[in-house]
């Protein structure tokens, strides 16, 4: 089936493989006059580039992005957005014993039972470069939500044990140290349990959190179309992640009602809520508040370190992945995670401007 | 928007309110010869039930399914099966109070901020009465399922701290309790802390798991329509859910490579995998190994102790929301995690099975 | 697959077979505050209601409709809007002779080819039955259009060699006669065809038309959702409509550029076409006149005349349809057509409000 | 609206504008395992290439096609499969005047009014070129069709008043003349009423008709996923079309009953239909027999005659269309109907795959 396309309205359809001539986007449902040039595009496939810290792989990946459509002096037409990053410096021997079995942790073995074969070289549809289609198209959504005075901005909150301290929480700290951690302390213990990680040829995990700021309530459908049930899909499609929850999450499972529930009170005529264990989201309908959510991305499965698998004849055999591998992609994927949102929150705008008939006659009177 | 339709080539289409004339679904894509007749439905209705044990309003919900379409001489004909279940015994006068203010913790404000106004009875639609279609439409997906040698199977791991010790668990004794839970002790201790929740006039919350056995490899399309990614959509859109996890799921994050990868290895002839750290996806696509899920339920926000609030007129106040409500919904939510997981898993089976062409070759020829 | 739903935003999901429980539609996505009721409705489907005249069927239906929910104190609340008919007056011996052979020109042989089997009495899904749905939601899509300024109105444009004229165009006329058609001249010629096509034991078709005037210009999205393309699929996949053209259709393709291209001229500082060969789309795109287009329509099938089969069993047999059928179903179908349109401008209206991004952002400035 | 994406689960992606750097296409679920290259695509974009008589522009393009992604060592991987052509001899300046008037007959006055203004150069994106796009997905889908035995053909039936003789049509006439005609004398009348064209500065249309084979029996999704209503969009989504018919279409609704109605009989243990009115489809619903349809297509609006029209100011004036236009795109356009109704057909065959529970169960059993 048909599962590269994403969204309803505002609708984004990837391609590419890690080896193939290489990856792209076509943005469909953009509306016409959002100025946007490469530059842009450019800013946020940067954040997601390798080789800028000894935590990342050195594999040196340009990922410069043409656009192929779509824009028109300068601006958006409301037609397409075709956007390509040609895959340039991938090396395909680095990769060819790797067709011979199934690494542990990555598709492999999944790909080989749905397709009965894969494009083997560098993870093929598989590699975490399929990504950078979605870091593109997230930059349009991003200046789409950016004009609407909407900003979504994701960091990592937790690295094996390290954690952010809230009270020293810093988002310019966040934009400065090589693991995006809003609080440098955390930073510094999280190097150096990354440090040990290769040392000892393995991988680790983390944490990333995202908030959105300046949503406006009312936006989510019920009762499939919840804001936070699409971005839980949107968070769980991006490969490593394995979990998802919105404000205090499970944690809320082990609360009680008179804690959880956010009591509302007035602030300037506003109603607003005293505190925010839901997450900005009641309902599956956004309330006006931040919007926070946390999604749990698992260590990087290629590592140095032996382990045991199959080959394709069905023998047992001890491997170590070789190859420029990252021993974490939680800092690399904080981007992600923040495109797959601004994605995502702009459909569900989109698809949400219908609620009330009084709002469509004022827009077709206009 | 359409936000009350689910599901891509099997999808259900649900409808009504906790005080109109009833709640109904229609299950459009089943295809035809299925024996299906209303007991069998009735059998999951009667899961979620209220008024079982003392930890459910003591509300009386008859939830009888009428079939109204699809089905002839016992079997399903292939084209839409409509179902319904009147309303009964909703007594309107119970909520009439609730008109005027916000509940904390409900739909009540994002309703009235996305709508412009709202059924204030009981809810409305974001009721958790709309979950009685969801379980109809579940029971035909079970069925479905169950002719394809499918099982799936939720309960509660978790209440308050009373946690499923997995040396004892029992999922015979998880149909036994009242509070569902595959582990008698845990259910006991759960009961007592649910005892003083009532006391205090609160509510809990807790975790529910949920275990898909017999799904063949190669389930979930790649990107965006990854299996987990579209479980975690599902468990979102039910309406207390607050967080979704699979396998190792958070703790993952926390975890080395070395440890969460899952080494393959050959059993008679087939590849298995020693652990399931996975949760049974990898890349989005079953691996032939068990599928695990958690979602994390937030307390039942409705309480009687006292709570502060605003009303639509602007007023600060305190409530103490009357009403038979229950004081934990986890057991009854056990049944509508079941349902939700089954309605993705023949979606996602139907659509697999065009991703190869031999296969569908052989299909045509046949 | 799910093939009785339609729509992108504005979606209805319908249900029912000639002899069940009866016929349904769910309308999800209809924005909250329109005031509704069942009376409007019901003078939608009194309009394809039989035995009105000696030229349709001389069953009684009685169709009534009951709202089920989504609408709240008189207006709708922005869920589902679930409606019913109950099939009251469904002889079944009338139809037991049909379960053994293929009529043709039904679907009876289709259905068993795609299904294995079928609900053989009175077409089951494929009897025109199922158009009472299709109505009840094209009267909600009805309404809003008239809160948008937009009217919809389909009329018999030729039954037989009897063809409307022109100059004697009344569209009150088309409400008078129980042919539906804009001239009373036309509608007595064809009636006099119709008694004689009676008198055989044969049955007729003809050809319905449909204006839409108000419509703005800019609704429709290119390349695939075209206007013209979106009412083409509505109108085609009503039971028994074997063509559509927009505009000139047809006779477009036998003219020529300089007479078939509409010059664009000024009218108070409007810009307006001298002509409208295109019909009110350009580029598939509505351009601010009137929309026309015309839907061929088949004769009945069901014919009391001796026709040549085959039965379940492969012997080759004559046969003679019984029952009370229509001698012509283009006047019930009048409203069917209009309500197709209507409930696919609806969609194309509020799928196109996120073309520009000025207009989106005043939305929601607002 | 994303509008440029066609299909449900066989699903495409097209993009690009007549002078921008290429139009391109991403066909998202493609079965793994068919064998592709460059030359199979390039065939079919060479039927619709320019320049190859007099009846088309004396524009060069080359159209040399390039796979992107999705085939790996010949075949397809099951992932997407990104197509490109790029622009290459496009003469922005042929074009700059139209950006000050709208064409008649042109969408230059529905894209202002849509998107608030256009990409001018050469149509943008409701340029001719765009169908480069529904070529080279077509191909991938007429190759699915041939390794399932089923063939579409298209052909051009009629210009002006010279159409095909059936007892003369011969399918190898229309792969020899320039104007695809099954039958050379009316292509020689037809090509004489051209060139008449052509001297007096003026366009002409025609009709085109697709004969499907080897289609199954049960394919088409009531009540909306018809399978004719499925065509019959694909079909108005090409530009210049203006009407569409299925079997006897518009002359089905001037016959009787007793003569439309197809007749089933016994053929060698086979059931079939006598003649074919319905044109393969019954109830939405492929019959077995051949699929027959025909697309109305417009005159070219693009001549050299001298037309009236407004400019963007609001000021009246006559205007001529300079540049090489293809004085009948009817010729050109017969691949790309043929293109889009394989596109139709293949999503047809597989959500249609899922219609009978027996089926699924042996699929998955195997």
């Amino acid at each position: 089936m048909a599962g590269s396309i994403f969204g309803t309205i505002f609708r984004i359809s990837t391609w590419g493989e890690s080896h193939g001539v290489g990856v792209g986007v076509v943005v469909d449902g953009c509306p016409a006059g959002l100025s946007l040039c490469e530059e842009e595009i450019q800013h946020y496939l940067n954040r997601r580039k390798p080789g800028q810290s000894k935590f990342s792989t050195p594999r040196k990946e340009e990922d410069l992005v043409e656009i192929l459509s779509g824009v028109f002096e300068g601006k958006t037409t409301g037609t397409p957005i075709a956007m390509m990053v040609q895959n340039k410096t991938q090396q395909s021997k680095d990769y060819s014993e790797i067709a011979k079995y199934y690494r542990p942790g990555h598709a492999d073995f999944t790909f080989d039972q749905k397709y009965g074969f894969r494009d083997y070289r560098g993870g093929g549809r598989s590699s975490g470069r399929e990504t950078i289609a979605r870091v593109a198209a997230g930059a349009v959504a991003q200046k789409l939500l950016e004009s609407l005075g909407i900003k979504v901005t994701a960091y990592t909150l937790k690295i094996g044990s390290a954690a952010v301290d809230r009270e020293r929480f810093s988002i310019e700290e966040a934009k400065k140290n090589p693991l995006c951690m809003p609080d440098a302390l955390a930073a510094k213990k999280a190097a150096e349990f990354l440090e040990d990680c290769i040392k000892r040829q393995d991988s680790a995990g983390g944490i990333i959190e995202c908030v959105i700021q300046g949503i406006p309530a009312g936006i989510g459908e019920p009762v499939f179309e919840k804001l936070d049930a699409n971005l839980a899909k949107a968070v769980l499609s991006i490969g490593a992640v394995k979990g998802f929850e919105i404000g205090d999450g499970f944690a809320a499972a082990g609360s009680v009602g008179s804690q959880n529930n956010d009591a509302f009170y007035m602030q300037e005529k506003e109603i607003k809520k005293k505190t925010n264990h839901a997450g900005g989201v009641l309902g599956g309908i956004s309330d006006g508040s931040e919007i926070v959510f946390r999604a749990a991305v698992k260590p990087t499965p290629s590592i140095a370190k032996e382990q045991r698998t199959v080959n394709r004849n069905g023998e047992e055999i001890s491997i170590s992945v070789k190859g420029r591998h990252d021993p974490i992609i939680v800092p690399r994927a904080v981007v992600v995670v923040e495109s797959m949102a601004a994605i995502t929150l702009v459909d569900a705008l989109f698809v949400g401007m219908t609620s009330r008939l009084d709002q469509i006659q004022r827009f077709f009177r206009a």
